[in-house]
């Protein structure tokens, strides 16, 4: 069975419509935006995250070639890059939505139906990109873990977590996973639990405190998380939390497997990476109710940078890296993939 | 000014009142127990925590002797000593309920008014004596501070912490706090977090995963929690979560104090020590509310062993001691402490 997840994001005729991740399980809501500019406040907002916004962007630029039609092919190009812009800028510490807006940009011409034919169709390029992409990581990953075992996984980590899991069934691979409720916004307890159970997995939910617990038991043969981005030098930036968890496992001799389709040209160093700080009261309340004082102020760091000790494999598209050689991804020459 | 949970047991005619941590400082409400097994039923239920139940154990022996009180003595001490055996069950890992229990078994004496009295004598003894202990401990821990900087601690470590930062405001000290908010019970940020404002401490919540970040950052000067055993080869067992926060304060180079009256002479090891599972379901809901998938089974053990590599230091009413040196605590001969 496809887990609902997997096909979050809808173009319609009246827009982009997009599962409200806030929500589910709870709820199954659909958001839809009617402009480019109503996708990046849906992606600011966490409507959706991982790898969500890669996909309204992609469909968000059709919503702006369809705006931009009546427009000369210059001035309608200038539009779809100032889209991008405000798409790219809906959040800073993922790379997927600069990705998404070049998807769609390398394929945009003409004016008219000929523009938002051809916005559609380096969306439909990126979307299938994408999947194919992440299918080939689910394989590498999958091929790193034992034939029975158990793995433990922090936040969503979304199409890259569905298709490991699919391989892994595929190759008669025995998983249990264990995985963190991840406040504040529980992506763990709600996306990663109610997935993994959708694909019959054998599923434990553990709060964010108990990892180094569980690893330290034996339990676990591999830490398993995403990447929102990885350095030219090794270092992995995701969900807050992911550095407690890699010490751990380095600590307690348990290997950690970061996916991620490719590391970021653009990133040399963690300091290239801009790290987002939502608002704090965030972290004081849970689904909205208020659960702590109401003297005290709340830090909310969404990302954390795990350096490149602490991490055994950086598994993209192309195989598994150590993370000091990841930069061998790029041949020669090439650009940023 | 006194915070609310320096004082949340009271002895009355009626019973022993417990002030209800689950809902504090949401709503300020004291639950009545007119039984010892009403008392450690509460205490089973986490109605009170952390130095609570040492607190509701010494008056629920008192509430044992007026049950007894029309017994000869023998009797009595029997009634007295069952009574103390089911408190002592309550909950398994701590060893408060033990010491309380003695305590007051250590004075009675009689029967009829001279048995209660007596018990009273010892229930009071036991109070002040583990205030004094708080005191001295709390002092030695701030001595290890800086005059100024940051504190994480996790869940809520009670009269240790209390008498810590009003030793450390005593002396001048400025200390700012972060803490965890300590999943399921929300203990850091309900309890803790409320006490530290209360105490007009600095004060900043942060979610369980984000405590590695925090540290790494350089932030804080030293994790402090308290310990709910230590034992006699420098194992520290706390709630769920200190691990993974201790093991994060060694790879950052983070000094972790662990606060406890005492070492335990019955616990060599920490296989000695009997890890308290708490029902699963705990971790699917936040304070009553389902918020997490309804297809998982939860985990939820509610202490971690910290192995003395990380530990810096475990800070006793005697002073610190080196985890390793712990044992030196008791001088040649002396009982449990």
């Amino acid at each position: 069975m496809t887990p609902v997840l997997a096909d979050s994001v809808r173009l319609t005729d009246a827009g982009v419509e997009i599962l409200d991740r806030r929500e589910f399980p709870f709820r199954q809501r659909w958001l839809l935006c009617r402009t480019p500019d109503e996708v990046a406040r849906a992606i600011e907002d966490l409507v959706t995250q991982s790898s969500g916004p890669y996909f309204a962007t992609l469909y968000a630029m059709v919503l702006a070639a369809r705006e931009a039609a009546h427009l000369r092919p210059h001035a309608a190009r200038a539009h779809l890059e100032q889209a991008g812009a405000k798409l790219i800028n809906a959040r800073a510490t993922n790379n997927h939505l600069r990705k998404a807006v070049a998807a769609v940009l390398a394929q945009v011409s003409g004016s008219g139906e000929e523009l938002v034919a051809s916005a559609l169709a380096g969306a439909h390029a990126g979307d299938s990109l994408y999947r194919s992409r992440s299918q080939a990581l689910g394989s590498h990953a999958a091929s790193l873990l034992p034939a029975e075992g158990g793995v433990l996984t922090h936040c969503w980590a979304d199409l890259y977590l569905i298709e490991l899991v699919s391989a892994a069934q595929r190759s008669g691979k025995r998983l249990r996973f264990f995985c963190t409720e991840t406040r504040p916004y529980l992506q763990g307890a709600r996306l990663t639990a109610e997935t993994l159970a959708e694909m019959n997995v054998d599923t434990t939910l553990i709060s964010d405190g108990m990892g180094a617990a569980v690893m330290q038991s034996g339990e676990v043969d591999a830490l398993v998380t995403a990447a929102d981005r990885v350095t030219m030098d090794g270092h992995v930036v995701n969900k807050i939390g992911t550095l407690g968890l890699a010490v751990a496992a380095s600590a307690f001799g348990v290997p950690f497997h970061a996916l991620v389709q490719a590391p970021d040209q653009l990133a040399r160093g963690a300091a290239d990476v801009p790290i987002e700080y939502r608002h704090g009261d965030e972290v004081l309340h849970t689904l909205g109710q208020r659960t702590a004082s109401t003297k005290v102020r709340g830090l909310y760091p969404a990302f954390d940078v795990t350096p490149p000790r602490f991490v055994s494999t950086i598994v993209t598209d192309r195989g598994p890296f150590e993370p000091h050689r990841i930069a061998e991804y790029y041949r020669e020459g090439e650009a940023n993939q």
